[in-house]
């Protein structure tokens, strides 16, 4: 059995960000630095990473829930929450990430982390600077996460070096009608008529501590909230499921349209002051309006954590 | 008045590698992106920083408790208790750093982290990929964080940029004999006889937190250790106050001999058993030998934290 030194992953539930930046991650530290690190991932791809694996004929990556190696790296997430079971017993040798940090170790890393729009555009700078060219595949992964992080440059987070890595990695990736596949990559995402309503409640829900709770933020992509709202019994049932099971203090289920970018978010849990006041608007049968909100990271935590 | 937006900032008991990679990272961040920064410190240069700084030609940072500005940069520190008494109230925009990390944000931000020997050679390479120009006396104060932090290369922390960042930023800076430049550099840094034993224990002293209690961890650089050691009542009266004033648990005072590479420490605390079992050695009247020791970062934390 072939054992690699190094397993490169990315946060649970992946996302196509979290697919596509650990496995360029894992060939730039192959190629450009000679290290010896397989890229892995927490989970299976979800409907949109698959398009961008189909599209650019990449096999989906091997399902780990903790490593048996001695060291990893961490792509798309920092916070011990998102990551393996046993973190906590290996050595976390880099970091590639953009988002907010809650981490410690023992020991000096390597981190580069940068507020951009996607972790896949970091790693575009950083073969850029390696000189090392990257694969077709590849520059089509990035470039696929780059588009799913970014809603194709129209999410807030997006910044300056998005836009102009786009373009670069659609011609490495041979892509001519960039927002055609863009379009088409982020539809492949919101297909939710054959997910459950706990797949959908968990596809890329995160956990976060506010004021010394447990705050379960979960987000869909849709093109009619409506479609989604329609099934409001069914979801607050899993969601209160998973509350019970899990402990989750709070339940945060956020439904984004991103053909207009708005959202609308379903809450359930003990803090409605809170959440009324973070988004400046009222809660009806458990559900806020959030105009213009299309990002978690930016639009949806910042407010929240300011009312804790 | 004139307001830069952003101060960058090293940590408190300033060392050379600290005031170095302020003032390179704050030109870096000005000729490079276009930022508005000002370098700072949090203390005035000690002997061997003055040494560097006069040899160079560069004046003394201005010198901050807390920031008045929004936005600040840490280099060579992280961790909160390393940094200025408001870091919670200010926006931390980046970080330069090669230590452990202990270090959260509330929004994403800038972090270059690398397990290198000083943060001097960090920026150096950072100049080399921004195709940014040295001015002669940022090359200086960079060949001298680095040979500060190495010992000019002989501490195990020493990575092979360090060795290839070495000779480039002596020329950049016009020394020509960099073995004779280091010397005179680490030796400026160990002429003790001026200073009182207070001033010992408090010149590169840092708090780490380690099984719930503090830990406090001093560090000189010497050319005899049997020097210092003739002050210890002396020192440890100092250090038995401080311990009392400030509520540490425990104080571990490093004496390091620079030519040879070697160290012994005064101990003064309720961890003589973690201690002792860290670095396999006695303590006789308050000193343990710590043979081959010369880097706290690597060869003393480390062993501490894994008696806790």
């Amino acid at each position: 059995m072939i054992m690699v030194n190094t397993l490169v992953f990315g946060h649970k539930n992946p996302d196509t960000d979290t697919i596509a930046s650990a496995i360029g991650a894992s060939y730039l530290l192959n190629h450009a630095y000679g290290e010896d690190t397989e890229a892995v991932a927490q989970g299976k791809p979800n409907a949109e990473t698959q398009f961008a694996l189909d599209y650019f004929g990449v096999s989906p990556l091997r399902i780990i829930t903790s490593a048996d190696t001695e060291n990893v790296v961490l792509v798309d997430h920092n916070e011990a929450a998102q990551s393996i079971d046993n973190l906590a017993d290996v050595h976390v040798a880099g970091i590639y990430d953009h988002h907010k940090f809650a981490f410690s170790t023992s020991t000096p890393l390597y981190i580069t982390a940068k507020p951009w729009g996607s972790v896949s555009t970091i790693l575009f700078y950083e073969y850029k600077q390696n000189n090392l060219e990257l694969p077709r595949e590849i520059a089509g992964l990035l470039l696929s996460g780059l588009i799913s992080d970014t809603l194709l440059l129209k999410s807030p987070t997006t910044t300056d070096f998005d836009r102009q890595a786009l373009p670069e990695l659609a011609k490495m990736a041979q892509v001519e009608d960039v927002n055609a596949y863009g379009l088409g990559l982020l539809k492949a995402g919101t297909d939710l008529s054959s997910r459950s309503d706990k797949e959908l409640i968990d596809g890329d829900a995160k956990s976060f501590e506010m004021g010394g709770k447990s705050f379960r933020i979960g987000q869909v992509n849709t093109v009619d909230i409506d479609d989604v709202l329609a099934r409001q019994a069914g979801i607050e049932s899993e969601m209160q499921a998973e509350r019970q099971a899990e402990g989750y203090d709070n339940f945060l289920f956020v439904i984004t349209d991103i053909l207009n970018s708005n959202s609308k978010a379903i809450f359930l849990g003990d803090a409605n002051a809170e959440v009324k006041a973070a988004f400046a608007g009222d809660l009806v049968t458990n559900v806020i309006d959030l105009p213009g909100v299309v990002s978690r990271k930016k639009q949806v935590v910042p407010p929240l954590e300011k009312q804790f």
